[in-house]
């Protein structure tokens, strides 16, 4: 028997998508994007994501709960906007102890209400059920959402020479940051649509564990400016790399249009920073990066 | 405190519920039906449903995991044949305890790949998360599918004095019946084309939980032959109305169109019993039904 601590969570996932017959030809990408993307009408895509959040791993039992109702939408509000679409409908999924209290599950709907309205979406249905009493709370949350099929960004589109950049600051989740993500839903709507990025992906489980995956994706390596790295205030940039749940936008852009995309930006977003932080290059010549998030991080790196 | 125990689900959902805001427009049906229906197309509506299933609750460790993973996937497809439509596109999240083995979770995915191509579904994503060792698997299924316009069934639209039939047979399903769900697909797409039936759910908590709650949600109340429910053999009136997890369908028909629908049902499915079992009445006049499946049960009615 081989445990799933013993090969990680990237090894898990490639294991049991094994098990699955070849994709039907309509569905545009599946599995291993921010969102899957299936036929919707002549000029959309339709984009279906899910996302969960547990008690103890993605938050704390003291935690207020209408925060936590927040993070959980705003995660996939985050992953659809890495699309460059638009999310729409929620489902959500919540696996409850027998002797739960009712009064911060009423907070979690309330904070997961706001987070919906601020950013256009809808709750549509879902379920409740029963969980183990020492398992904690289990939120599982369902969308789908649109994109305008010129506007779409994937991680698998990045080209060697392209300039990395990342928004915001990143690090210092863990210090309660965690709780208050802003998706960048705005600024990649704005990029998608000026066709600036030629990659994109959100930043969830670290830097150092995403900007590989995108690399991998998209068949080439990258070179990574250490030194340049937007940190939090009180971050270094281990922390920049390590902590994920930044929830920023991590894109790539042909190098000729460096110039004018920092313009054009500090005149839409004066107060989200934009920093390029390396370049994509050669598969063979790239960076290591170890570390990030990693749910079932084999024990010798964890 | 109220504990979620102490109220049960049906008024926890309600209390959740109320936590929202007013639903959107262009929504047709939200929360309450067995899925939520929103635009598609000119002639199409989309169904979404989510639904989970958990170690020690659903399932138990020791039961064959690709059998866990078919029964994860039929449950949503016997959703969207409730509605009168067909499923399309799933997505699955896994909570998976840190010391799992991976070899079951791979089985796990051999049954849900297995039942996705039996009913022409396909799965495009989803992810993996880390739960307490304590807590068991848990296994929450997203999916969209659609229903033709003019073939969509509701739970909300039965009338006064509709006759109430039930497919296939009822109770057992602790006995291990409940990981061999087929789920009546063509029974229900049969139904749907031919507008026999008024209204629709599939039977997943036990008749005596999801009658009252057509009745309900068609604002009328329901009187049943006890005598005629049809059960399998080993089972009496009271496992059929109690057990659960039966996955046929309950549906309501027009009094005068009683005679030709059990001939063609007949012709077109000789193999699916089909039983008359009662009759939809005045709010005022209904039965009244104890017990069937509540994940929150309250101690006094378990």
């Amino acid at each position: 028997m081989t445990r799933v601590t013993d090969i990680g969570e990237d090894a898990l996932v490639s294991r049991l998508l094994a098990q699955l017959p070849e994709a039907p030809a309509e569905l545009f990408v599946g599995p291993g994007d921010d969102c899957a993307v299936v036929p919707f009408s002549e000029s959309e895509w339709q984009l279906l994501k899910t996302d969960a959040i547990v008690e103890g791993v993605h938050f704390l039992l003291e935690e207020n709960r209408s925060r936590v109702g927040w993070k959980a939408i705003a995660r996939v509000v985050s992953d659809f906007a890495a699309m460059g679409g638009r999310p729409r409908w929620f489902l959500i999924t919540v696996g409850i102890p027998a002797d739960a209290a009712i009064e911060p599950l009423e907070d979690l709907y309330r904070g997961m209400a706001d987070c919906l309205q601020t950013y256009g979406a809808a709750l549509v249905g879902g379920e409740t059920t029963r969980v183990a009493s020492q398992a904690g709370l289990f939120v599982s949350i369902a969308a789908t959402g649109f994109v305008e099929k010129s506007h779409l960004l994937l991680r698998s589109t990045a080209r060697c020479g392209d300039a990395v950049y990342v928004t915001g600051r990143l690090g210092g989740s863990m210090a309660g940051r965690h709780l208050e993500i802003q998706p960048r839903l705005a600024e990649a709507h704005w990029l998608a649509g000026r066709g600036f990025a030629t990659a994109m992906m959100d930043l969830s489980d670290g830097l150092a564990r995403d900007l590989p995956r995108l690399a991998r994706a998209s068949g080439v390596g990258f070179s990574l400016d250490l030194a340049s790295l937007p940190c939090h205030d009180g971050c270094t940039a281990a922390h920049a790399l390590q902590d994920g749940e930044d929830y920023e936008l991590l894109f790539t852009c042909a190098p000729h249009f460096a110039e004018t995309l920092l313009l054009q930006w500090r005149e839409a977003f004066p107060d989200t920073p934009l920093t390029c932080i390396g370049r994509m290059v050669d598969a063979d010549d790239s960076m290591h990066l170890q570390g990030g998030w990693d749910h079932f991080a084999p024990a010798s790196s964890a």
